[in-house]
C-alpha cells in the first residue's frame, strides 16, 4: 500500500476546543509519517476541498500545531455548507473525490456535528463506488452536545463550564444588589434544539443560587414561570433565569421572536433574554439585568474544561489511529465507564448510527416542574466541567496562535460552488 | 485614646475584586487589635448602617475572610442608595453618627465610587460638627474607572481584562465563520458615561483583530460607522464592534433606546448591541452575532487581573493604615510611577478633590477618527490587565465564599428609610 495523504476539515459552528482535535489529528499523523504523508486542511471547511483551496499543514511548525491545543475557534476556518443527498449533491461529492484523487488523499477526517457526520458517511459510500476508496472518519464536535452514541461531544464541556461559572458569578452579583436594585438576572445561552447548555446553569444551584431554567425541551408556560420567579425572589431575595435560545411558546415560536419592531418599523431580531426580563418586570415589577453570552460562551478557551480539552485531543488522535488500523466510516466516541470517579475511554460508532440523529436531554435530567435539573443530570455534567486547563498568557491576554495557512498549489480546473 | 470599632460598607455596583478590598480592610484591622476593636460591616451597604443592621465580622473565620480575596460581588451586600446634601439628607447623616456612636465606631471605611466618596466626605465633616469625630476613609472601587486623582480604580482592571480576552476570543470565532456565515460580531460593554471598558476591547487589535469601538465620549455617526465596518469586512473578511452602553446619538439619546416596542406595544428595553448589529445588517447585508456581557463582565473573578486584585487589596489595607496614622477624609490612590516596567505605589487624595468629579477618557486615548484607541491608551491599559490570579476550584467551579453575615444586636430604635 502506497503512503496516502490526509485531509482534515472543520465544520459548522466552532468551539473552544475544536482546534485541540485538529492538534490531535496532525500531531498523531506526524508520528506516523511511514503511513501518512502530508495532512492537508480545508480552508474554511469543506468549501476548501470543493474549491481545491487546501492548506499545507506541513508548513506549520510543531510549536504552532501544539498551540492549537490551547487556541479556540477554527484555526483553518470553518463553514456552514451542508451537502445534501448523494443524488442531489452528486456534483459536489464527485468533486470531493476528484480533489482527493488529485492530491493522493486516502484519509478524510471531518470534524463537526450531525451534518458533517452525514457528509462523512456519504463520502465513504461514494468513494468506494467510484473506485477511489477513502477512509472517512468523523471527529465529533459540537457545543450542543447532541450527537448520539458518544457520552458527550468535545466542545460541550467547556461551554458548560463557562455557563456554570458565569451563572454562579453573575448570581453572586445580583445577590449583592438585590436589596435596593436588581432582583432578576437573565442569561441567554445557546442550544436551539437541545437544552444541554442551559442545564449547565443549573449547577449553580449546588452553590446556593436560586436558578430557573427555560429549556427548549419544555414548552414555555408564562403563568407558571412568573409564579416560580416570584416564589424565588420572595424566598431568596433574587432569582437567576437561564434561558435557552430555543425556549419556545406552545405554537413553536421562539421567545426571542416577539414581533418586535424598531423605530423604522423593521422587524427587530432580539434575544430571548430581554423578552423574558421584560416579561417579569411587567408582571412583578422587579428590576432586572440580562446578558446574552452568544459567541463568548463557545469561544471561551480561557475557561476551558480540562476533560473537554483532553477528550477533544483524544478524538483527533483516535481518528488517525483508527484510520491506520483500517477503520472506515466511523466516529471515535467518549465512553463513560464511571461518573464518580470519572473514568472514560475512547470507543467508536459506525457513522450509519450517528448521521442525522439528534440527542436531546433525557426526560430524567429535567425536574418534574420543568424548571430545573435533577441529581442524575448533575452527575452527568460535573465530570465534563471538572479541571482547568489555562492557556498561556502574554501581556494579560491568552497567547493564541494564528496559523500561516499556506495554500497548496492547485491541480484541477476551478469549481463553481 | 480608647480603642474604637470600625465600620465598613460596600456601595453601588459590585465588582470582581471589591471583596479583595474588604479582605484588605479586615485582615489589616485584625493585625491591629490594639488600636481597632471589631470591624462591623453594613448589610447591603450604607442601608445597613442607617437601619442598624450591622454584620459582626468577628464571627467570620480567618479562612473565610481570606477567601473574600478570590470571591467576586459584595460579600456583605451592597446598595444603590445615594445620600444627598448635608441639609437635604440631614436626618440620614445624623442617624449614621448615632449608629456609629451607639456601637463605638471611630473609623468609617466606605468602599465605592463617586457617590460614596461624597457621602464619606460629608460624614467626616458632619461628625466633627456633631462632636463625635469619625475618621472617614474612602476605598476606591468602580469598574467604570471614572474616579479622579487615582491612576485607575480597583475593579476596572479585571473587567478590562475580561473584555479584552472576550473580544479576542469571539473575534477568533467570527474569523473562522466569516467565509460563509457571520461577518460582524458586536459586543456590548458597560460604561454609561466613560469609555474605559470599551477601550479595553481595542487591545484585541494588537492580536490582528479588526475592531471598531463606539465610545460614549464620541457622538455616534451612522454614516461613518457603517463605512468603517464595510471597509473592515472588505479588508479582513469580518469585523468586531465593541459598543459601550453609553454610545449615543447627537441628541444624547442612547443607541439602545430605539423606541422599540414589543408585540403588546410596551416600550422594550433592548441593548445597544442588537441595535448596532441590525443597523449593519440593513445597510450592508452582513450576517451578524451579538453579545451583551452585562453582569458577566464585572463579576468575572475567574479571569481577574492580578494587578487589579493586588491593588484592590492594597487599597483596603492602606485605608486602615492611613486611619491608624490619624488620616481623615481621604482616599488611598494608585500612583503609577512607570508603565514599562509597571511600577505603582499607594498614595492618597483628599476627599474634597475626589467627591463629585468624573474622569473621562482623555482625548489623546481615542484615535482621531473616534473608532479606536491610541498607543498611549494601550500603554495605560496593559499594566492593568497583566497577570492572572485564578480562584481555587472545586468540582469544576470556583470555590467562592458565602459569609455567615451574623447580625449584631441592635441598640437603637428603628429608623424608617
Amino acid at each position: 500500500m502506497s503512503k496516502k495523504n490526509a485531509f482534515y476539515a472543520q465544520s459548522g459552528g466552532v468551539t473552544a476546543v475544536i482546534n485541540a482535535s485538529a492538534c490531535g489529528v496532525i500531531e498523531t499523523a506526524r508520528k506516523h509519517t511511514d503511513q501518512i504523508g502530508n495532512v492537508f486542511a480545508g480552508r474554511n471547511g469543506i468549501i476548501g476541498a470543493l474549491t481545491e483551496d487546501l492548506i499545507d499543514t506541513s508548513q506549520e511548525s510543531d510549536a504552532a500545531i501544539a498551540a492549537l491545543r490551547h487556541t479556540p475557534s477554527g484555526g483553518f476556518g470553518s463553514c456552514r455548507f451542508k451537502l445534501k443527498g448523494l443524488e442531489e449533491s452528486k456534483r459536489e461529492y464527485e468533486r470531493l473525490i476528484d480533489v482527493f484523487k488529485a492530491h493522493d488523499i486516502g484519509y478524510f477526517f471531518y470534524n463537526g456535528g450531525g451534518d458533517s457526520a452525514d457528509t462523512c458517511y456519504k463520502v465513504s459510500q461514494l468513494s468506494e463506488k467510484m473506485g477511489y476508496p477513502v477512509q472517512a472518519i468523523h471527529v465529533p464536535k459540537t457545543v450542543d452536545n447532541d450527537l448520539p452514541v458518544t457520552d458527550n461531544c468535545p466542545g460541550f464541556g467547556s461551554v458548560a463550564k463557562y455557563i456554570a461559572v458565569s451563572t454562579l458569578e453573575a448570581s453572586y452579583d445580583v445577590r449583592s444588589m438585590a436589596k435596593t436594585s436588581t432582583k432578576v438576572f437573565v442569561i441567554e445561552v445557546m442550544g436551539r434544539h437541545a437544552g444541554w447548555i442551559a442545564a449547565a446553569g443549573g449547577l449553580a444551584e449546588d452553590r446556593g443560587i436560586p436558578v430557573v431554567i427555560l429549556f427548549p425541551e419544555v414548552t414555555f408556560n408564562q403563568e407558571t414561570f412568573i409564579a416560580r420567579c416570584q416564589e424565588m425572589v420572595e424566598t431568596h431575595g433574587y432569582v437567576t433565569v437561564v434561558v435557552s435560545e430555543g425556549a419556545h411558546w406552545p405554537d413553536g415560536k421562539f421567545l426571542a421572536e416577539q414581533g418586535t419592531r424598531d423605530a423604522f418599523g423593521h422587524a427587530q431580531l432580539g434575544g430571548a433574554a430581554p423578552v423574558v426580563a421584560n416579561m417579569i418586570k411587567q408582571a412583578l415589577g422587579y428590576k432586572f439585568h440580562w446578558a446574552v453570552a452568544d459567541y463568548l460562551q463557545r469561544a471561551a478557551r480561557h475557561l476551558a474544561s480540562k476533560s473537554d480539552v483532553e477528550q477533544a485531543y483524544a478524538m483527533g488522535k483516535a481518528a488517525v489511529e483508527y484510520a491506520l488500523a483500517g477503520e472506515n466510516s466511523i466516529m471515535p466516541t467518549v465512553v463513560r465507564k464511571s461518573s464518580n470517579p470519572y473514568v472514560w475511554e475512547v470507543g467508536k460508532a459506525p457513522l450509519s448510527e450517528v448521521a442525522n440523529v439528534e440527542k436531546m436531554m433525557p426526560k430524567e435530567f429535567i425536574t418534574a416542574d420543568g424548571y430545573g435539573i435533577t441529581a442524575a443530570c448533575k452527575d452527568y455534567l460535573y465530570p465534563l466541567i471538572r479541571g482547568e486547563e489555562y492557556p498561556p498568557y502574554v501581556d494579560g491576554m491568552p497567547d493564541y496562535v494564528t496559523l500561516k495557512n499556506k495554500p497548496l498549489a492547485k491541480k484541477l480546473p476551478a469549481f463553481e460552488l
